[in-house]
Protein backbone atom coordinates (compact mmCIF):
# COMPACT_ATOMS: atom_id res chain seq x y z
CA UNK A 1 0.00 0.00 0.00
CA UNK A 2 1.26 3.38 -0.86
CA UNK A 3 2.97 5.80 1.92
CA UNK A 4 0.78 8.34 1.93
CA UNK A 5 -3.72 8.30 1.73
CA UNK A 6 -3.96 8.94 -1.62
CA UNK A 7 -7.47 9.21 -1.38
CA UNK A 8 -8.99 6.58 -3.99
CA UNK A 9 -8.34 3.16 -5.16
CA UNK A 10 -4.83 2.98 -5.85
CA UNK A 11 -5.62 0.32 -8.36
CA UNK A 12 -7.47 2.57 -10.44
CA UNK A 13 -4.29 4.58 -11.49
CA UNK A 14 -1.28 2.72 -10.21
CA UNK A 15 2.50 3.84 -10.34
CA UNK A 16 2.77 7.50 -11.31
CA UNK A 17 -0.42 8.04 -12.66
CA UNK A 18 -1.97 8.13 -9.19
CA UNK A 19 0.67 10.31 -7.91
CA UNK A 20 -0.21 12.61 -10.70
CA UNK A 21 -3.82 12.67 -10.13
CA UNK A 22 -3.16 13.34 -5.76
CA UNK A 23 -0.76 16.50 -6.61
CA UNK A 24 -1.53 18.04 -10.00
CA UNK A 25 0.46 20.80 -9.38
CA UNK A 26 3.56 18.71 -9.69
CA UNK A 27 2.12 16.14 -12.08
CA UNK A 28 1.33 18.93 -14.52
CA UNK A 29 5.11 19.89 -15.08
CA UNK A 30 6.51 16.65 -14.75
CA UNK A 31 4.12 15.63 -17.62
CA UNK A 32 4.62 18.19 -19.76
CA UNK A 33 8.89 17.02 -19.10
CA UNK A 34 7.69 13.33 -19.95
CA UNK A 35 6.20 14.25 -23.39
CA UNK A 36 9.41 16.77 -24.26
CA UNK A 37 12.04 14.14 -23.20
CA UNK A 38 10.21 10.84 -24.66
CA UNK A 39 7.01 12.20 -27.25
CA UNK A 40 8.06 15.72 -28.89
CA UNK A 41 10.27 15.53 -32.58
CA UNK A 42 14.03 14.07 -32.25
CA UNK A 43 16.13 12.35 -34.13
CA UNK A 44 15.94 9.48 -31.63
CA UNK A 45 12.89 7.49 -32.23
CA UNK A 46 10.12 7.45 -29.71
CA UNK A 47 10.87 3.53 -29.68
CA UNK A 48 14.56 4.01 -29.24
CA UNK A 49 13.76 6.72 -26.16
CA UNK A 50 11.52 4.43 -24.60
CA UNK A 51 13.80 1.91 -24.46
CA UNK A 52 16.52 4.29 -22.62
CA UNK A 53 13.53 4.77 -20.02
CA UNK A 54 13.31 1.36 -19.60
CA UNK A 55 16.40 0.43 -19.14
CA UNK A 56 17.07 2.51 -16.82
CA UNK A 57 13.99 1.79 -14.82
CA UNK A 58 15.26 -2.14 -14.94
CA UNK A 59 18.42 -1.27 -13.44
CA UNK A 60 16.90 0.99 -10.55
CA UNK A 61 14.57 -2.18 -10.27
CA UNK A 62 11.87 0.33 -10.45
CA UNK A 63 9.09 -2.24 -11.64
CA UNK A 64 6.24 0.19 -12.84
CA UNK A 65 8.48 1.92 -14.44
CA UNK A 66 10.75 -0.92 -16.17
CA UNK A 67 7.25 -2.92 -17.32
CA UNK A 68 5.52 0.72 -18.38
CA UNK A 69 8.04 1.54 -20.54
CA UNK A 70 9.36 -1.62 -21.76
CA UNK A 71 5.78 -1.84 -23.23
CA UNK A 72 5.75 1.39 -25.19
CA UNK A 73 9.02 0.76 -26.37
CA UNK A 74 7.96 -2.68 -27.77
CA UNK A 75 4.87 -0.70 -29.32
CA UNK A 76 7.12 1.30 -31.05
CA UNK A 77 10.12 -0.88 -31.99
CA UNK A 78 10.58 -4.04 -34.45
CA UNK A 79 10.21 -7.13 -33.41
CA UNK A 80 8.55 -5.58 -29.78
CA UNK A 81 9.40 -6.97 -26.61
CA UNK A 82 11.67 -9.91 -27.76
CA UNK A 83 14.08 -7.05 -28.66
CA UNK A 84 13.45 -5.03 -25.44
CA UNK A 85 14.20 -7.99 -23.36
CA UNK A 86 17.35 -9.03 -25.02
CA UNK A 87 18.55 -5.36 -24.01
CA UNK A 88 17.57 -6.11 -20.62
CA UNK A 89 19.47 -8.89 -20.44
CA UNK A 90 22.31 -8.53 -22.77
CA UNK A 91 22.81 -4.83 -23.79
CA UNK A 92 26.31 -5.47 -24.95
CA UNK A 93 25.06 -7.96 -27.68
CA UNK A 94 21.58 -7.15 -28.03
CA UNK A 95 20.43 -6.42 -32.30
CA UNK A 96 20.87 -2.68 -31.56
CA UNK A 97 22.55 0.19 -33.43
CA UNK A 98 26.34 1.18 -32.26
CA UNK A 99 25.08 4.27 -31.65
CA UNK A 100 21.69 3.37 -29.71
CA UNK A 101 23.94 0.83 -27.89
CA UNK A 102 26.51 3.86 -26.84
CA UNK A 103 24.19 5.78 -25.45
CA UNK A 104 22.44 2.88 -23.25
CA UNK A 105 26.06 3.11 -21.94
CA UNK A 106 26.05 6.46 -21.18
CA UNK A 107 21.99 6.27 -19.59
CA UNK A 108 23.55 3.25 -17.58
CA UNK A 109 26.94 5.82 -15.75
CA UNK A 110 24.15 8.56 -15.44
CA UNK A 111 22.17 6.40 -13.35
CA UNK A 112 25.12 5.47 -11.04
CA UNK A 113 26.06 8.63 -10.70
CA UNK A 114 26.15 12.00 -13.52
CA UNK A 115 29.86 11.80 -12.49
CA UNK A 116 30.39 8.20 -14.02
CA UNK A 117 29.87 9.74 -17.93
CA UNK A 118 33.45 9.76 -18.89
CA UNK A 119 34.31 11.45 -22.05
CA UNK A 120 35.37 8.02 -23.07
CA UNK A 121 31.91 7.24 -23.29
CA UNK A 122 30.98 10.31 -24.94
CA UNK A 123 33.71 9.70 -27.61
CA UNK A 124 32.51 5.87 -28.30
CA UNK A 125 28.95 7.96 -28.58
CA UNK A 126 29.75 10.66 -31.19
CA UNK A 127 32.15 8.14 -33.16
CA UNK A 128 28.93 5.80 -33.52
CA UNK A 129 27.07 9.19 -34.79
CA UNK A 130 25.49 9.98 -31.69
CA UNK A 131 24.84 14.23 -32.28
CA UNK A 132 25.35 16.54 -28.63
CA UNK A 133 21.67 17.09 -28.36
CA UNK A 134 21.51 13.22 -28.62
CA UNK A 135 24.32 12.86 -25.69
CA UNK A 136 22.19 15.59 -23.90
CA UNK A 137 19.05 14.12 -24.16
CA UNK A 138 20.09 10.40 -23.22
CA UNK A 139 21.42 12.18 -20.14
CA UNK A 140 18.58 13.99 -19.53
CA UNK A 141 16.29 11.21 -19.90
CA UNK A 142 18.44 8.59 -17.89
CA UNK A 143 18.28 11.18 -15.12
CA UNK A 144 14.85 11.75 -15.46
CA UNK A 145 14.06 7.88 -15.06
CA UNK A 146 16.41 8.22 -11.63
CA UNK A 147 13.33 10.90 -10.28
CA UNK A 148 10.27 9.09 -11.80
CA UNK A 149 11.86 6.00 -10.29
CA UNK A 150 12.22 7.49 -6.97
CA UNK A 151 9.07 9.17 -6.70
CA UNK A 152 7.04 5.97 -7.56
CA UNK A 153 9.13 3.72 -5.51
CA UNK A 154 9.43 6.21 -2.75
CA UNK A 155 5.98 6.59 -1.99
CA UNK A 156 5.11 2.57 -2.40
CA UNK A 157 2.52 3.21 -5.08
CA UNK A 158 1.13 -0.01 -6.55
CA UNK A 159 2.30 -1.28 -10.21
CA UNK A 160 0.01 -4.41 -11.48
CA UNK A 161 1.63 -7.55 -11.97
CA UNK A 162 -0.48 -8.28 -15.25
CA UNK A 163 1.11 -7.55 -18.32
CA UNK A 164 -2.17 -6.70 -20.38
CA UNK A 165 -2.41 -3.51 -18.19
CA UNK A 166 0.51 -2.21 -18.99
CA UNK A 167 -0.22 -2.85 -22.57
CA UNK A 168 -3.25 -0.99 -22.47
CA UNK A 169 -1.37 2.05 -21.16
CA UNK A 170 0.82 1.78 -23.97
CA UNK A 171 -1.90 1.74 -26.71
CA UNK A 172 -2.91 5.10 -24.61
CA UNK A 173 0.36 6.62 -24.68
CA UNK A 174 1.48 5.60 -28.28
CA UNK A 175 -1.86 7.47 -29.55
CA UNK A 176 -2.09 10.03 -26.85
CA UNK A 177 1.35 10.82 -25.49
CA UNK A 178 2.06 12.37 -21.79
CA UNK A 179 -0.11 15.23 -21.67
CA UNK A 180 -3.77 15.07 -21.41
CA UNK A 181 -5.16 16.85 -24.78
CA UNK B 1 34.55 21.85 -20.11
CA UNK B 2 31.44 20.46 -20.48
CA UNK B 3 30.86 17.15 -22.23
CA UNK B 4 28.40 19.12 -25.37
CA UNK B 5 29.60 21.74 -27.32
CA UNK B 6 26.75 24.87 -25.77
CA UNK B 7 27.81 27.72 -28.21
CA UNK B 8 28.13 29.70 -25.48
CA UNK B 9 31.12 30.21 -22.85
CA UNK B 10 30.24 27.99 -20.25
CA UNK B 11 31.38 30.82 -17.38
CA UNK B 12 28.53 32.55 -18.39
CA UNK B 13 25.77 30.28 -17.66
CA UNK B 14 26.82 27.70 -15.16
CA UNK B 15 25.21 24.25 -14.01
CA UNK B 16 22.06 23.80 -15.07
CA UNK B 17 21.59 27.14 -16.45
CA UNK B 18 23.64 26.86 -19.42
CA UNK B 19 21.79 23.38 -20.26
CA UNK B 20 18.55 25.17 -19.91
CA UNK B 21 19.65 28.02 -22.54
CA UNK B 22 20.97 25.00 -24.79
CA UNK B 23 17.84 23.25 -24.93
CA UNK B 24 15.00 25.44 -23.88
CA UNK B 25 12.64 22.48 -25.29
CA UNK B 26 13.40 20.52 -21.70
CA UNK B 27 14.54 23.66 -20.12
CA UNK B 28 10.32 24.97 -19.35
CA UNK B 29 9.29 22.06 -17.95
CA UNK B 30 12.45 21.69 -16.01
CA UNK B 31 12.20 25.54 -14.71
CA UNK B 32 7.83 24.94 -14.34
CA UNK B 33 8.84 21.50 -11.51
CA UNK B 34 11.85 23.66 -9.80
CA UNK B 35 8.89 26.68 -9.20
CA UNK B 36 5.68 24.08 -8.16
CA UNK B 37 8.21 22.29 -5.76
CA UNK B 38 10.57 24.85 -4.40
CA UNK B 39 8.38 28.03 -4.58
CA UNK B 40 4.43 27.75 -5.02
CA UNK B 41 2.60 28.31 -1.56
CA UNK B 42 3.41 25.17 1.09
CA UNK B 43 2.92 24.30 4.60
CA UNK B 44 6.49 23.78 4.08
CA UNK B 45 8.48 27.05 3.64
CA UNK B 46 10.92 28.07 0.71
CA UNK B 47 13.90 27.98 2.84
CA UNK B 48 13.00 24.40 4.50
CA UNK B 49 12.13 23.08 0.58
CA UNK B 50 15.94 24.87 -0.57
CA UNK B 51 17.42 22.84 2.44
CA UNK B 52 16.03 19.58 1.62
CA UNK B 53 17.61 20.41 -1.88
CA UNK B 54 20.92 20.92 -0.78
CA UNK B 55 20.85 18.28 1.25
CA UNK B 56 20.14 15.84 -1.19
CA UNK B 57 23.07 17.36 -3.73
CA UNK B 58 25.49 17.49 -1.11
CA UNK B 59 24.94 13.61 -0.33
CA UNK B 60 25.06 13.34 -4.28
CA UNK B 61 28.37 15.60 -4.79
CA UNK B 62 27.27 18.16 -6.73
CA UNK B 63 28.47 21.00 -6.17
CA UNK B 64 26.99 23.31 -8.28
CA UNK B 65 23.30 22.46 -6.96
CA UNK B 66 24.43 21.98 -3.28
CA UNK B 67 26.52 25.49 -3.56
CA UNK B 68 23.30 26.92 -5.32
CA UNK B 69 20.91 25.35 -3.16
CA UNK B 70 22.47 26.05 -0.51
CA UNK B 71 22.87 29.73 -0.91
CA UNK B 72 18.79 29.52 -1.76
CA UNK B 73 18.20 28.04 1.29
CA UNK B 74 20.18 30.28 3.46
CA UNK B 75 18.42 33.52 2.45
CA UNK B 76 15.77 32.01 3.71
CA UNK B 77 16.44 30.99 6.47
CA UNK B 78 17.33 32.46 9.85
CA UNK B 79 20.60 32.18 10.73
CA UNK B 80 21.78 31.53 7.18
CA UNK B 81 24.38 29.18 6.13
CA UNK B 82 25.59 28.35 9.61
CA UNK B 83 22.47 26.64 9.89
CA UNK B 84 22.87 25.09 6.33
CA UNK B 85 25.92 23.91 7.08
CA UNK B 86 25.06 22.63 10.44
CA UNK B 87 22.51 20.38 9.40
CA UNK B 88 25.28 19.63 6.41
CA UNK B 89 27.70 18.40 9.04
CA UNK B 90 25.16 16.73 11.72
CA UNK B 91 21.44 16.08 10.42
CA UNK B 92 20.51 14.81 13.67
CA UNK B 93 21.99 17.20 15.92
CA UNK B 94 21.23 20.65 14.05
CA UNK B 95 18.90 23.28 15.62
CA UNK B 96 15.30 22.27 13.06
CA UNK B 97 12.37 21.05 13.80
CA UNK B 98 11.88 17.39 14.33
CA UNK B 99 9.83 17.30 11.42
CA UNK B 100 12.49 18.69 9.50
CA UNK B 101 14.54 16.25 10.53
CA UNK B 102 11.91 13.45 9.86
CA UNK B 103 11.57 14.77 6.30
CA UNK B 104 15.33 15.18 5.72
CA UNK B 105 15.51 11.47 6.74
CA UNK B 106 13.05 10.34 4.30
CA UNK B 107 14.59 12.87 1.51
CA UNK B 108 18.16 10.93 2.22
CA UNK B 109 16.43 7.52 1.87
CA UNK B 110 15.00 8.54 -1.08
CA UNK B 111 18.67 9.71 -2.53
CA UNK B 112 20.17 5.93 -2.04
CA UNK B 113 16.44 4.30 -3.58
CA UNK B 114 13.13 4.59 -3.14
CA UNK B 115 12.91 1.53 -1.75
CA UNK B 116 14.82 2.55 1.13
CA UNK B 117 11.46 5.04 2.11
CA UNK B 118 10.48 2.54 4.85
CA UNK B 119 6.88 2.86 6.93
CA UNK B 120 9.07 3.61 10.21
CA UNK B 121 10.67 6.56 8.25
CA UNK B 122 6.96 7.68 7.05
CA UNK B 123 5.34 6.76 10.34
CA UNK B 124 8.43 9.36 12.32
CA UNK B 125 7.82 12.27 10.07
CA UNK B 126 3.68 11.81 10.67
CA UNK B 127 4.21 11.33 14.64
CA UNK B 128 6.33 14.62 14.17
CA UNK B 129 3.25 16.76 12.51
CA UNK B 130 4.17 16.15 9.09
CA UNK B 131 0.94 15.82 6.59
CA UNK B 132 0.58 12.88 4.09
CA UNK B 133 1.06 16.35 1.33
CA UNK B 134 4.60 17.54 2.97
CA UNK B 135 5.86 13.21 2.94
CA UNK B 136 4.92 13.78 -0.75
CA UNK B 137 6.77 16.71 -1.74
CA UNK B 138 9.57 15.86 0.04
CA UNK B 139 9.67 12.42 -1.49
CA UNK B 140 8.99 14.30 -4.61
CA UNK B 141 11.87 17.15 -4.28
CA UNK B 142 14.60 14.73 -3.57
CA UNK B 143 13.64 12.26 -6.16
CA UNK B 144 14.41 15.58 -8.18
CA UNK B 145 17.47 16.55 -7.36
CA UNK B 146 18.47 13.04 -7.59
CA UNK B 147 17.40 14.17 -11.58
CA UNK B 148 18.67 17.75 -11.71
CA UNK B 149 22.28 16.45 -10.16
CA UNK B 150 22.82 13.94 -12.46
CA UNK B 151 22.02 16.08 -15.84
CA UNK B 152 24.37 18.73 -14.82
CA UNK B 153 26.98 16.37 -13.55
CA UNK B 154 26.62 13.82 -16.33
CA UNK B 155 27.27 16.69 -18.63
CA UNK B 156 30.12 17.80 -17.05
CA UNK B 157 28.68 21.49 -16.93
CA UNK B 158 31.21 24.62 -15.23
CA UNK B 159 29.96 25.19 -11.46
CA UNK B 160 31.78 28.37 -10.19
CA UNK B 161 33.94 27.70 -6.93
CA UNK B 162 33.25 31.80 -5.67
CA UNK B 163 30.37 32.12 -3.16
CA UNK B 164 29.27 35.22 -4.24
CA UNK B 165 28.42 33.59 -7.55
CA UNK B 166 25.87 32.03 -5.99
CA UNK B 167 24.69 34.99 -3.17
CA UNK B 168 24.07 36.81 -6.63
CA UNK B 169 21.79 33.61 -8.19
CA UNK B 170 19.89 33.34 -4.48
CA UNK B 171 19.14 37.40 -4.32
CA UNK B 172 17.47 36.93 -8.22
CA UNK B 173 15.57 33.30 -7.21
CA UNK B 174 14.58 34.71 -3.74
CA UNK B 175 12.45 37.17 -5.78
CA UNK B 176 11.64 36.05 -8.86
CA UNK B 177 11.87 32.08 -8.20
CA UNK B 178 12.59 29.78 -10.86
CA UNK B 179 10.17 30.70 -14.02
CA UNK B 180 11.61 33.60 -16.24
CA UNK B 181 8.51 36.24 -15.72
Amino acid sequence: MAHIDLGFDEHESPGIVGLMRYRPETGGPLSALAEALLVAPNSLSRGERELIASHVSALNDCAFCRDSHAAFAAAQLEPGMILVEQVRAHPETAPISAKLRALLAIAAAVRADGKAVTEVLVDAARAAGATDVEIHDTVLIAAAFCMFNRYVDGLATFAPTDPAAYAESARRVVELGYVAH
